[in-house]
Parts: structure tokens; sequence; C-alpha cells
């Protein structure tokens, strides 16, 4: 087991990354100031794993809701489930909110302990990699909008964070890969020995090496733990975390939430970010198709899909958090492993860019 | 003009009290940090006062959301309006969100920007007298839910606060007098020398004399502003502002939101909170009668609505913010004047106290 530590003074809070954490009380009661629990989980993870974390909070009193599964139910409408839920049973202040699933369950539990009278305490309890390695730490929570993904939202830290990797046995491929794309994400940001030890152990990870995904795991939040600590609430460093996020919101709520995978998205908005790095000399060739290998080794998409225009891509693109005073700012790749938010690039490369985006390049 | 401070550390701002502010671009350009401002308030209040604080605006790219009027519209669905408006519009995390009207807009207007992107500035500009004397100060802003008021929202401090006394013109009586049950509270919590001011003057404010309000909601907002510099999350002593709050609450929600305005409820609670404390030998008969009196003088309701029963009171009494791990905290009046929160009051008196609540008290 391997404890990572999200460093944010008062709001500090610890990671547990192993097998088999499920259900051990150790974890999470030291966690948990009142007796009201509220597990939120979704339709597909609660009959796999509900019974199995109950264990966890004996001798407390504990109800669960359970929502739908898919991005498409991110919404305010179904957030209300969970006041619903706390209300009927007329949780208080004191309540603690556990969210059990993937990253919509948890960015939507977060959210809920944001709001709900104000503000009271949650835990996660990730069960998707992606989850895993990115949504679960960090505090941001939120529910998505028509017109933009993660719009509504708030900041607001678990109390700690239970990784147990045997939930990744259950995992669809479909989703594993979805979460490898944000654990590359971590290599290009500014971890190039990461990407490096990718390239070597991506076969194991697909093939869901125990040892393989517990590093890979425990190195990608030690990596967000770090720019997390020095940036809680994205003024600066943290929006280096949205590699590839700008072009990929706009794909998933271009085809339409649940259309694309979160993962899916974040990895064709890479391959444009390092398209667009080439454009502007910061990456040679080679570099972008080292990122297009090993996310096609994945078995992730990399081109934009062939429904949607450039210009669908850039009205999308301009509905984005990182703008500054209508200017939308990117990140993109200086070298591979050193990433940078700028919003000096070139409008012309950047259509350029999108226009060219639906054909797969040659590696 | 008479400026009173939120004392908050880094989230303190003045509240500017005074005739004629509407449309002063010095009261709110030094408190706006972006270009984009989104002016949101109700069909009732736009017509009168949108053109009118224009000007304050010059320079800036001004939107507007107008939302339908009255407490039964603070939903979580019709908060969406808000951020569609927004969305709408393309505003990012430089927008500041402006306040334009009572109590439901400030409130509304401030979970909005709490949540918009994680979290944008905005700027109260209060047009009732609830609204200038209670919730425009002090960063409590949400929505309610069908089970219970303000059940849903944030701590979301405003830049400033604008409290321009000419909009009380326009104030239709009956919501003259409910801002005036939370201006007599001020004077029952820790002020007794405001409520003697208030028996004097009284009839004074009910005429709308502007010397008059100018004090009274100066008076209120400096006993406001001291209490919320104490306790900005209300971990302890902000809780005596809710005084006659949870019988109110219970009330608003038993009769459908909007029968019973927020004041003419509150009034009805601290009628009961008064009676609970005669009944626990802290207040007199006359006491009571004291404060049943000055809220009649404002023409305000002191008794429980004949449809509702003890035992509706009390289911909807349970489900409160101020409730700790099941037990429901009230605020009584140790005596005329000091106020306190607690638990140790007597179940059955409190349920006599209930069922005799519907009738009126010879004064």
């Amino acid at each position: 087991m391997k404890t990572v530590t999200v460093n944010l003074g008062e709001r500090s809070y610890p990671i547990f990354i192993g097998q088999g954490l499920l259900g051990n009380p150790e974890f999470v009661q030291p966690y948990i100031q009142g007796k009201q629990v509220m597990i939120v989980s979704n339709e597909t993870v609660s009959p796999l794993y509900l019974e199995k974390i109950l264990p966890a909070f004996q001798g407390l009193n504990i109800e669960a809701v359970i929502l739908p599964d898919g991005e498409q139910y991110k919404t305010l409408e179904v957030l209300n489930q969970i006041f619903d839920g706390l209300l009927g049973a007329k949780f208080d202040r004191q309540a603690t909110l556990v969210a059990l699933g993937g990253g919509v369950v948890g960015d939507m539990t977060g959210f809920a302990a944001a709001c709900y009278q104000r503000g009271v305490e949650f835990i996660q309890i990730p069960t998707t990699l992606l989850a895993q390695v990115d949504s679960s730490v960090g505090g941001k929570t939120g529910v998505n909008h028509a017109l933009g993904k993660n719009m509504i939202g708030a900041f607001h830290q678990p109390q700690c964070v239970i990784v147990d990797t045997d939930t990744l046995n259950t995992l669809p491929d479909r989703e594993l890969s979805a979460g490898l794309a944000e654990v590359i994400k971590y290599g290009l940001i500014d971890d190039l020995e990461f990407l490096d030890w990718l390239e070597t152990n991506i076969d194991a990870l697909i093939k869901r090496d125990p040892e393989a995904l517990n590093y890979a795991i425990a190195r990608s939040c030690q990596n967000k733990a770090r720019i997390v600590s020095l940036d809680e609430k994205e003024s600066g460093v943290r929006a280096l975390l949205n590699l590839g996020h700008t072009f990929g919101h706009a794909i998933e709520t271009g085809m339409g939430y649940g259309t694309y995978l979160h993962g899916e998205a974040i990895a064709v908005g890479m391959v444009l970010a390092a398209q667009l790095s080439q454009a502007m000399d910061w990456l040679s060739q080679e570099d972008v198709q080292r990122v297009v290998r090993l996310l096609k080794r994945c078995h992730l998409p990399t081109t934009i899909p062939s429904t949607m225009t450039a210009d669908d891509m850039w009205q999308r693109m301009q509905v984005d958090k990182k703008a500054r005073d209508g200017k939308v700012r990117l990140v993109l790749m200086q070298k591979l492993g050193l990433s940078l938010l700028t919003d000096q690039y070139d409008l012309t490369q950047l259509h350029q860019v999108l226009t060219l985006g639906q054909q797969e390049m040659t590696t």
C-alpha cells in the first residue's frame, strides 16, 4: 500500500493506493466526523462494490443514492437526486458523502457535498482508472451544462481518497484505455521519464498487470498532487493539467455527452495540441508521431470525428474556463515533457490543425 | 452616505448606504476586474431600475438575465437560466455578476457566481428592505429544495454591496413590513438599545421616513457585519442570526414557497421562539407581549397559519441546517436583547408552544 499526500495546509489529505483496501475501516473511519454517511454510486458500480465497502462504515448510519451511469447524466437535474436523498434522510451538516464510482460520480458527489447546506465533507472511492489518476484528486467538482463541460461547480477537497486497484479488474477495456489517456498526459506535461516508462510498459498496463498499474497510478497521483499543491484554485500552473482538454471538451459537447468517453476525447485533444505545437516549431514530427503511436497502442482515437468541422470545433472551444476576457488560452508543448499555457498561437495555424485533424497521421 | 465594512480579511468588502447611489460608477467600477458584466434581476425590479443602474457600468460589456419574481422560483432549475445567459454570452472567469433585486435575486445570483466556472465575482444591489438589512450581507447564497429552504448553496462574499434607499419608494407595503421583521430581529438578538429605538420610531419607518430608514438600515448592517466578521461560516455565533428561522422555514415550506413572505414567516417564528423562551422562564409574559406588539404595529403575522398542525411544524423543523446529528438546535432568548443557540429545551414545552401557536396572544 502506498500513500500519496496532497499538501494543501488545513485541507491536506491522503490518497491510499493498493489492493484489497475496500471494506477496511481504517482508511475511512478516521476521516468521518458525524454519524451520517451517504454513499453515492451508479447503476453499474453499485451491484459490484456497494456491499464490499459497507464493512468500512460499520457503526454509522448509512444511506445510498444510485444515479444513472454516464456523462450525459452529469447535470444539475440529476444532481438534485442526491439532495433528494440527503433531505429525505434528514441528513445534517455533520453528514459525510462517499463517492463510489468513476469520474462522473466523483464530480457530482463532490459538488453535492460542496453545496449541501453550504458544505459538508466527502470521501472519494474511485473505481475507474481515469478517476483514480485524475478526477478524484484535487477537489474539482461539478456538473456539465448543455453549452459547456464542467461549467458549473466548486473547488471542494475530499477528506481522503481510497484507490483500490482490484476494482480495475471489472473495468471494461474501453474505459481502461480512456484512463490511460490521462496517465499519458502526466508524461507529456512535465515528466519525460514517466513517458519513457510508459512506452516500455504500456502493454503490461493494457494487460492489467497489477504491479505496472500500481506504479502508474501512484506516479500519476504524485504528479497531480504536486501540481495541485502549488496551485489549488488554478490561477497558474494547475492549468497545465488541462493539456488536450480544450480540444477534447469541444469533441465531447459536439458529439453529445457520452458518445466519446472523456479520456478518448482528451487523446484526440493531446494529438491536436501536439500538432499545433509542431506548427509552431516546438515539437518535431517525430515527437508528434511518438504521442500518436503511444495513444494508438492504447486503442485510443487520435483524429477529430468526421462529423465535426473545424468551425464546430472552434465555436465550442471558445466556451472554455481558461479563456480570459474572450481570448482562448491553450496548453501546448514547448517540447515533449514540457507544457505551457499560452494565447500566443497563430489562429490560422490553429484553424489548419483543426481542418487537417480528421486525417489519420502516418506513424 | 454611510459605509459599513464587513471585515473578513482578504474577503472584506464595503456596504454603501445612502440615497441616489444607483448609476454612480464610483461605487461599482473599482470592484470589477474584467470587462464582462451580467446583471441578474427579476420581472418586477428590472422595469424600475435596470436602466437606472446602467450608467454605473459604462465602458463594460453588459448583459442581463431577467428571472421570474418570487420565492417559488428560487430553485436549481431557474438558477440554470443564469448559466444559460452566461454561457450564451461566452462569459469567462473574469466575468462579474450583479444582483439587482430582493433576497431571492441576491441569493441566486450569488450562488450562480459561486458555481459558474467554479467561482466568479459578484456585486449586490439590493432593492428590498429585507435584502438591504440581511440577505445581501454576509455571503450566504443558495436556492431552495422542495424539502427545505436554502438547503443548497455556498458561502460566497460579494465585492461590494450598494444600498440605495431611494429604491424603497417603490416597495409594496407588505414587503416593507417583511423587511422590518429582520430589522427587529437585530434588536432581539443582542441590541436592546436598538429595540428601544425601534419601539419609538416604528411609525416613522412604516411611513418610509428617509432618515429613520437610513438609520435602521445602517444599524442593522453594522450588527450583521459584526456577527459575520466573527464567524463567517456559521460555526458559532452567526447562528444567532437565524432567530425565528427554524420555525419560519417550516411555515414557508409548509404553506408552499411564496405564500408567506420570508419576513412574515420569520415574524411568526420570533414569536414562537419568545413563547418557548417564556416557557423556560427566560422571558416574562410582558417581554413576549412587547415582541408581539412591535410586530403587529408592522402589520406582521404573529400566529401559526390555521392550516398547519403542530406536527406539520415539527416534521419540517427537523430538516434544518442547525441540526447536529439529528438534534434540532434553536435560537432562543435568554432575555430580550440576548439570544443563544441551544438544544437544551423541553420537547413537551416545544410541542405545547406549537399547539397553542395558532392562537392570537392578548397584548
